[in-house]
């Protein structure tokens, strides 16, 4: 049977080695053993003990495990804001991120700028009262990546907030600097190239000393999934719920695989082939990159104008064994992305902008 | 490599057909694809359809996904009580629901009875104003099955209330008249014999209508899985999230699979397994069954007094390539619990009291 490179902005290709991880599980029987077993608290333990080298988080980190990102929005909300939340939108998943905190009836603020920009910190005024300032490095929708330095600069005129970071389509690409930040999240099915279906929580102690607070004051924090529950529960490397075994167990195999070819060699693969794609387009007559400001570039979610409509270029790309993504909402049509995940090789990417030549 | 026979109370063995439909999942890239696509929407389809089929599940329930049964504990509550809810505990999963609900700080009523006895529904009284009556159809921890008739006897008393009922450990067993209950949940790693990291919720019309009122009225729902959300995406089989798309292909072809080899089939086998495995334990000197009601006994958890420890039991019973559950909390050493799920064979279930017998 052929194999089909998805080039998608998640669930995506799978990264190389996964099949065979999933063909060792089964043979363990990782998806049969109790989630209160010593064996399932080994595997807790070697992927969190793995995340944490490969990420380089800090030891006041804590790495706790959910059913999706999507499900990190409700729990930042719940845990992390009694009231008011700041969030910078310049797309629809950072949109979404306000509307879970309206949703959840917080006083979410925010700063909007137009798809395909990032926000400019500069004229950023964050109210008082503010808890909690909600970036999102990575616009999976648009292909705009905040810069680290923007993030950091607004964070640090307000200390005293807590700022949340969804790095959902970015991680494990982004090199954070986790003291000036205090909670990650991410989902497996993007740069992790694994299975839909586990979200990863990364988070400071001022986080879970917040929601201790907030619990403290018998503020709602949410029941099996709040803060204190998973830090509890983690002491013993186990989770609240069953988890996704096979998923915690997937993340592990796929952290210690990274890690053996070198985050770093990652990284350079991930700037060279996102090199590769920006100056094709940039250099064509008849696709446009998206965003404008070289410095704005998404280097995972390369999002291009296409005067051909997106899903007429997939057909003819399948021809090379090749699937890219569709534009987000609107754009489903006009535009195209492109992930740029570690699992995806130099040429593949080569191949890809081979074909798009000849279209 | 050895076969090992998983009678645990889930994660448990996987239903014998799971890993070939694991293997032609990565063979048909099921992992890779979007949640958007035209692909996922018919795997959407193809396993809700079979659900509703296997189950003869009513045309006015819904069936949602969530990443576990015990999210769906949360999200009953947030969706379906805006103050106050019922709740009959028998055991930790029951205790643990009305926790959940005073977590989140709703006015939760409890009738509790002793740790392996059956509520005596002719002695509960509801309060007036309660909106929702939570039954654990099957303690796992205790191993008593509530008599359906119990439940409707009580339900029928208090129409205007909503019937919720935790069947994570007996589906696809019990054979639910939908008509005298709202909603049902389970999970997958235990009766159908799946991995980890997927809940049940099946959702009958007053349900969503409940959700909706409280919605109106400006109540907290929850975001992105409250009811509302869950059946406008359901509406063009898709969800909310990116789900653990996995899962519901693998539950899908499980739930086929079982529709080929007949419910009632499938019915008389676990009650064929769990006659010969309370006889053994009636007739032994040695072991003692739990639960001495008979009419109270759960067909799929079976639990009994061991004098021997069970992590010894379970020592000598890995010479057979079987594993059986310890038991629940304090019970841990003094109790086994066997898990008689669908997926284990009646050889299997001979072969443990064969081994048991020589111990």
């Amino acid at each position: 049977m052929k194999q089909i490179h998805y080039l998608t902005p998640g669930p995506t290709g799978l990264y190389p080695t996964v099949k065979q991880h999933i063909i060792n599980a089964l043979e363990q029987d990782i998806c049969s053993i109790s989630h209160r077993s010593k064996k399932f608290e080994e595997i807790f333990q070697e992927t969190t003990h793995n995340l944490r080298l490969l990420l380089g988080l800090p030891s006041d980190y804590h790495i706790f495990f959910t059913g999706s990102a999507t499900e990190i929005w409700d729990r930042i909300i719940e845990n992390l804001v009694e009231k008011t939340s700041f969030h910078l939108i310049n797309g629809s998943f950072s949109k979404r991120f306000y509307n879970t905190a309206r949703e959840l009836k917080r006083n979410a603020f925010r700063y909007e700028v137009e798809f395909g920009y990032s926000p400019a910190v500069d004229e950023i005024s964050i109210p008082v009262g503010v808890e909690v300032i909600c970036f999102t490095h990575n616009e999976t929708s648009s292909g705009v990546a905040m810069p680290l330095e923007d993030m950091y600069k607004l964070r640090s005129r307000y200390e005293h907030m807590i700022a949340a970071v969804d790095a959902v389509s970015s991680m494990p690409y982004p090199s954070f600097d986790y003291s000036k930040i205090d909670t990650v999240f991410f989902s497996v099915q993007k740069g992790f190239g694994l299975p839909a279906g586990l979200g990863v929580w990364l988070v400071n102690k001022r986080c879970i000393e917040k929601a201790k607070d907030l619990h403290s004051k018998h503020v709602c924090i949410g029941s099996y999934h709040n803060l204190i529950s998973l830090e509890e529960k983690s002491k013993s490397n186990q989770t609240p719920e069953t988890p996704n075994v096979l998923g915690i167990y997937l993340l592990g195999k796929v952290a210690e695989d990274m890690l053996t070819k070198g985050l770093d060699t990652i990284r350079k693969e991930i700037d060279l082939k996102a090199q590769l794609l920006y100056d094709f387009f940039d250099n064509h007559s008849y696709f446009e990159t998206f965003v404008k400001n070289k410095e704005h570039r998404s280097k995972t979610i390369i999002v291009v104008n296409s005067p051909k409509p997106a899903s007429e270029l997939n057909r003819r790309l399948i021809e090379e064994n090749i699937q890219i993504g569709s534009g987000y909402g609107k754009y489903k049509e006009s535009q195209i992305r492109i992930a740029n995940f570690p699992g995806t090789s130099v040429e593949t990417i080569e191949c890809l902008i081979k074909k798009l030549k000849e279209l």
